[in-house]
């Protein structure tokens, strides 16, 4: 298949655009891409996109998007004046969508999940990372992950799962956070990879969850298992997690508002992502901004991720989250889709996907739009033309 | 039709919401709304909706829908760093969209229009207020309301038009406010009403377009047509263009941010609907937020829209309107929907749509949801079952 009268982005060394370009595919991978004047002679099949915009396909490299229920109506009585304790006493935060995903069925939370994937397909996604935590227990992180794999025998779209058993500590474990990954998320985490159920392994480092040192002894297991890690870090607080996970190699470090220097020296020598999630920050109504200039100074590649979650993030979109990276913190359109392409796959540890290059996966999006800010521009969604997964057109 | 098994949020005070509900629709009229148990015999066919939400069709009461070229290049040079004079350097701002409004023809500013009112319907609105307001000229503002006209025939939604021949004053009038609505606004507006072209009549009170004065020339001539009014007012700063609109008998005053008390009192004496523009507030990074609490003190109604326009709300999702207006305004859930259904109406001078009861307008909205605090929990859309507009089921 061949792409021409195309304008890529190819996200390599910002948005490294091409006009009247031409992509050639062959099988699942990029073959050649460039302008159409040299574009080599082949008899395969050509479309003309008109001018419309090429990216890589879109990379949502932060999401809790396998979980039960809602929480609609927990919003409701915040707004309506409910206090913190009411709504604790109603059944409501964290632990309610637990106990919700607990009593799910597999079919049930894949059921739940699916639409919330189906809409970000439709925007320009071909890969999708997916974490766990909403069980806390054995059996239920198992069958959140499991969820997980089958989304991607189900629909053109790659899924990267995240073991996020130290998310919050089970309701059954209160006040003996170390007990609770001794003798749940530790031996959840074997039995996970044991099934073959887990591409990373991810911890929430903060007053309210876990310490450093808890977080730590699971980043040992997970060195022991060989599986790369990633933290939720200096999202409410400086706890010095971003450092923490730079010491272990970490894939990314997530939210990071209360980061400080030395944390981003940590990660740019590391390599470590940064993962900005404006989703939880807008509905937080937080103050306390990203570092951005601070993470540019040093050089930490930036993602832009949903964190589509049923508390602090009920969204799908990842152009929305594009739009809030440069209005609520100042990205620049070009860092936004650089954070949902190649960074997102780095983040991911990905190194065939994210860009538009001979080798790397032919997973595209084909946009409604002429030029890349666009995506960043529109509140929401910039409409879609198509998508093509592994070398397949969606139909 | 009957449709049954559903949970209906009629919207006469509060949600007005029955469970396990029936409607009858004939024709395009709602003929009964009740619980299924007192549901009249009838042989009409039915459909069971599963205990899915059924809503008044959604009201975009406040858009700029219609114009032409988009401003992501702008929005990209504001954040790598540009200056305020070199984006007007550039061409930037609304008269950039004035430029390539003017430049369009009407069949290019229909064919750029017709995606954001699809996008609209995919997310349950039956009713959208167009405004003109990019020409500045007799033509260009005949023409975009002649847009408005014709997207009411090509798709199954209601359009009702407003003239802002008052929204900025046209670049060759700089500095000549009032000859620019002596000479082409006043005209404009008769001439664009002699074609049945006018619902209302809307300005921008604000010290970068209109003064009071200006604004009361405008008015006057809305009320020797016999046309209704509303304004953009308060906005960035206290015009008292609130209180201006109320003693005109005005719809709707809009925006909003620095409304004082007398102007709360002003509008809720002449029925004059807040239409509350979080998109706007959002895309400014404003601070001053708009005074609910004064609107529920002084019982105005509260409406809330989209805005949408290329500048300070490029967005068509009005269920992301209506979690902006919870997020960032404290909003409730039940305020949110009532500002885009029932108050919505009343913003339009609508009398027979936005609720659920017999004799109103069969324009329903079926959603993907069992409560209508879900409408606003997403952050963006709900997914929809189905839409009915005028007693008609899409397809
Ligand atoms: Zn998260
Ligand atoms: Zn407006």
């Amino acid at each position: 298949m061949i792409l021409t009268n195309a304008t890529v982005a190819t996200m390599e060394a910002g948005y490294g655009l091409i006009e009247e370009a031409a992509v050639v595919i062959e099988g699942d991978r990029i073959a050649w891409v460039g302008p159409m004047a040299a574009l080599p002679a082949s008899p395969a099949p050509r479309t003309d996109l008109g001018g419309r915009l090429v990216t890589p396909g879109l990379i949502d490299c932060h999401t809790h998007l396998v979980f039960a229920h809602n929480r609609a109506a927990e919003f409701e009585m915040r707004l309506t004046g409910a206090s913190y304790e009411e709504i604790a006493r109603a059944g409501g935060g964290i632990l309610s969508t637990v106990r919700a995903t607990r009593a799910a069925s597999e079919e049930a939370l894949l059921a739940q999940a699916l639409p919330r994937v189906d809409q970000m397909l439709s925007e320009g996604i071909t890969c999708i990372e997916v974490k766990s935590g909403y069980g806390l227990d054995l059996e239920t992180e198992l069958r959140m992950l499991r969820v997980a794999r089958r989304i991607a025998v189900l629909r053109p779209v790659a899924i990267r799962t995240t073991f996020l058993g130290a998310h919050a500590i089970a309701p059954e474990y209160a006040g003996r956070a170390d007990d609770y990954i001794t003798e749940q998320v530790l031996p959840a985490l074997h039995r996970a990879h044991a099934e073959g159920l887990v591409d990373a392994v991810d911890g929430f480092c903060e007053g309210i969850a876990f310490t450093p040192d808890q977080i730590a002894r699971v980043f040992a297991a997970a060195r022991d298992l060989g599986l790369p890690v990633k933290l939720h870090a200096e999202q409410l607080s400086n706890l010095q997690g971003a450092a923490l996970a730079a010491r272990h190699g970490a894939l990314s470090a997530d939210h990071l508002e209360w980061l400080d220097e030395t944390g981003a020296r940590a990660m740019a020598e590391a390599g470590t992502v940064a993962v900005i999630l404006p989703g939880a920050f807008y509905t937080l109504r937080e103050t306390r901004l990203p570092p951005i200039d601070l993470l540019r100074r040093h050089g930490v590649p930036m993602a832009v991720a949903t964190d589509c979650n049923p508390g602090t993030a009920p969204m799908t979109s990842l152009c929305l989250a594009m739009n809030m990276a440069c209005t609520l913190f100042r990205m620049t359109p070009e860092e936004t889709l650089a954070g949902t392409t190649r960074h997102a796959a780095t983040a991911l540890g990905l190194t065939e996907t994210g860009r538009i290059a001979p080798g790397f996966r032919a997973d595209l999006a084909i946009w409604q739009a002429r030029h890349p800010a666009e995506l960043s521009w529109r509140i929401g969604p910039t409409p879609l033309h198509s998508r093509i997964f592994g070398g397949r057109l969606d139909a």
